[in-house]
């Protein structure tokens, strides 16, 4: 039996590919001023279509930035409530003469549309609005309540994105929170991701004697900035990779057993990973894969270091100042400002003799996880399932999306990363594309997504 | 009784300051190809003054770099022979607008004269000559044997010099050399540098992956090169400041007795140093002072590193590269190439995992030391303290002077550093001068020097 939904989709493709055209077509390039107009076109053209499709309360919200685009559809009565997030706003376009085709004419060439924006995040925001309508034209209604936010300045932060989602926390209240600005583990693969690692870091600086100094008259007599700093440093990690911050893992959560059934069904090659590095063997924390070591565990980096002569050949000075980056990746239920205060108190044990030493924090984001086994999880994994016809990958990813932390932290809501995207289309990068098979089985998943969420009740 | 070369010395000092000025005007910059003739000038110059006070065999003789001066006086018979060696050659001027009165004007104040090389070492090298013509003068002859080379190129780090000596070993075979071209550590304390520490060392570089790499995608499973860097750097030392590479030690000569009797003698204020260096408690070797700590024992220092991010800021970013530029100060018996050696043995034994470690060693350096009671040293701070009127401080420098090693080396002979320069003299810097009581007093001091080596038997 074929869903009237999915009759509907199939027959607007060339419909829903013009419309899409459209939308990345306007150059919405949010971190150059002279595009303000693009992005308040972009936002006036997403209003339109979602009034156009029937949803309601369709609003341009004006923010100290560039507008946020609202709508919702809430009249499904006793079911849940979901709210979308997406951006409409694209990276600049540099290097222009890399591109094939111009960036902002969109062109479709073996199954793929090429466009700034085609991957992240028009394409896959229109993917959402298309999905609405076919439930909207054929059922008339949703089968459950939609909230809709799309924002223009996730390209350059989201800078007043929190102070936004803070101030609309009743608007924007829901029982799951949709985001699709993800990837896919790999093509055919639908994936999604129910974890990031959170950040936090500092800045360390050593200062020894007022100047530098020379290191035949003052070497051996007087502390060496570097070599406090390194001494200081070697302290942060056993050889074999362990942090050894006093505490550090102690709110770690460990691999659950369900987890690593889903780390398995991907069937990672740590080898594969290691040719691709270059690298004579992987190194990390001792007990666990790559995968595991990158995704579930979390780290403490030095991301740059510095002391004294840098240039070509020899120089016999003894440097007073040195200097190191940390970042720390986190992993639930790790707290940004807990751990800070560890890695000070760490420091404070292993101050090096003869130098100060300066503690200068960095901006922090929390991790975030959805239980794996949570509903809105696993409805969204049959669903997408069920498109493809094979087997969803949930992942967690090692990087930090700090906006998916604001809203797990002021909302209370679980989220879920449903994206299509492919590491290989370009984003960020000249000849952005998107494949516009999973454009169209997005458009069907989400459909699929929403029906099987109307038979979940939350709470 | 005044000797009647004092007498001399003390009636000649207009011409001896006129003929000064004449020298310190040559603007002989060695660095500076523009002032070639200038060298020529002030080589022929030297070889007209040395022929004029009735040096004999006085020859200019080409290298190819600048020339070299060359005299001789070996008329007595069973008297020891001694070398002394010095540098007719400048430091550049920049910058210029800093100096009171011109560099190439000489010019006397408060009873110093200022000029570019006034200290460093025409001066030094015209109280010699004037030394030497005032014995001939009053006696007719001198009481040893004296040869004297002066060099062009010191300021430019003497690259030719070495391969000299050795083509002409025959000629300046001698009992002593005598050097004038370092310091004294005090006003009115005169001094005698009796060792220098020799140098070595390498550049260490580490290679992780291929590329920098996203911290949140592969932090924790790749070998960070700052952090491998950090735990090879750290094995170098223990916390307390002693270097931890197997066998440093092992051939570093111990403090004799004597040693410690002149470092009592030399009255030093470690808290001072502590002040001046701005530093919160000086630190080093256990159970040395500063001035042995930077004198009588080596060190292993980090000149330089690097590694990743180093802008304002935060970066993400799991650095693929580090490197560390390191120097060792030698002191006697330490071979450089037996402890460049020893460093990589102890990287080897030390490297971390999951990088590749690349050595590249530096130019090397021997240390040098004459014994405190050889003769030759003894002799010198009898004639120094005699005209200065105060016990000679008997001195071991942290630097090195890699000629002084290669004199050592090449010739088989013992070394005495007897310099009457102060550290507030500014050379290679604006406004260098010379204090004239030094200049007087240098040149009696040589007198009486060469007399009281007349009494002496070598070998």
């Amino acid at each position: 039996m074929v869903n009237k939904w999915i009759e509907y989709l199939e027959q607007n493709k060339d419909q829903q590919l013009m419309k899409l055209k459209e939308f990345l077509k306007i150059p919405s390039v949010s971190a150059l001023s002279k595009h303000k107009k693009d992005i308040h076109k972009a936002a006036r053209w997403l209003s339109n279509e979602l009034e156009r499709i029937g949803m309601e309360n369709v609003k341009v919200m004006e923010t100290e930035g560039h507008p946020i685009v609202y709508a919702d559809w809430i009249h499904a009565d006793h079911k849940p409530t979901v709210l979308i997030y997406g951006h409409y706003d694209v990276q600049p376009v540099d290097p222009l003469h890399l591109w094939e085709t111009p960036p902002f004419e969109p062109t479709v060439r073996d199954g793929k549309i090429f466009a700034r924006g085609a991957s992240d995040d028009k394409g896959q925001v229109f993917m959402h609005i298309k999905a609405l309508e076919a439930l909207l034209k054929t059922e008339g209604k949703l089968p459950i309540n939609i909230k809709i936010i799309i924002e223009g300045e996730e390209e350059i932060g989201s800078p007043h994105l929190p102070k936004f989602i803070e101030e609309n926390k009743e608007l924007l209240q829901a029982d799951v929170l949709v985001i699709s600005d993800t990837g896919m583990i790999e093509k055919g693969k639908p994936s999604i991701t129910y974890g990031l690692r959170g950040l936090t870091g500092l800045q360390i600086d050593i200062q020894g004697a007022k100047t530098d100094l020379h290191s035949g008259a003052y070497g051996g007599g007087v502390q060496n900035a570097a070599h406090a700093l390194v001494q200081l440093l070697s302290t942060f990690h056993d050889e074999e990779g362990r942090i050894m911050v006093d505490g550090f893992y102690d709110n770690v959560l460990s691999i659950t057993d369900e987890e690593k059934q889903a780390i398995n069904a991907l069937q990672l090659d740590d080898e594969k990973v290691r040719t691709e590095l270059g690298v004579p063997e992987l190194f990390g924390e001792p007990g666990y894969s790559f995968y595991e070591r990158t995704s579930y565990r979390p780290t403490l980096e030095i991301n740059g270091m510095y002391s004294g002569f840098q240039e070509e050949g020899i120089k016999t000075v003894l440097p007073n100042q040195a200097s190191a980056k940390i970042t720390c990746r986190l992993v639930p239920n790790q707290e940004p400002e807990q751990i800070l205060e560890l890695i000070k108190q760490h420091i404070e044990k292993h101050k090096p003799k003869g130098v100060t030493v300066k503690i200068t924090p960095f901006d922090s984001g929390a991790p975030f996880v959805t239980p794996l086994n949570h509903p809105a999880i696993q409805a969204a994994g049959r669903a997408a399932s069920k498109i493809y016809g094979t087997e969803t990958a949930y992942i967690r990813s090692g990087g930090s999306i700090p906006i998916v932390a604001d809203f797990a932290q002021i909302l209370q809501v679980p989220i879920v990363l449903l994206g299509f995207s492919l590491d290989s289309e370009n984003f960020h990068a000249p000849n952005e594309h998107f494949h516009l098979e999973n454009f169209y089985k997005g458009m069907q998943t989400m459909c699929e997504y929403w029906n099987e969420l109307a038979e979940i009740r939350f709470k």
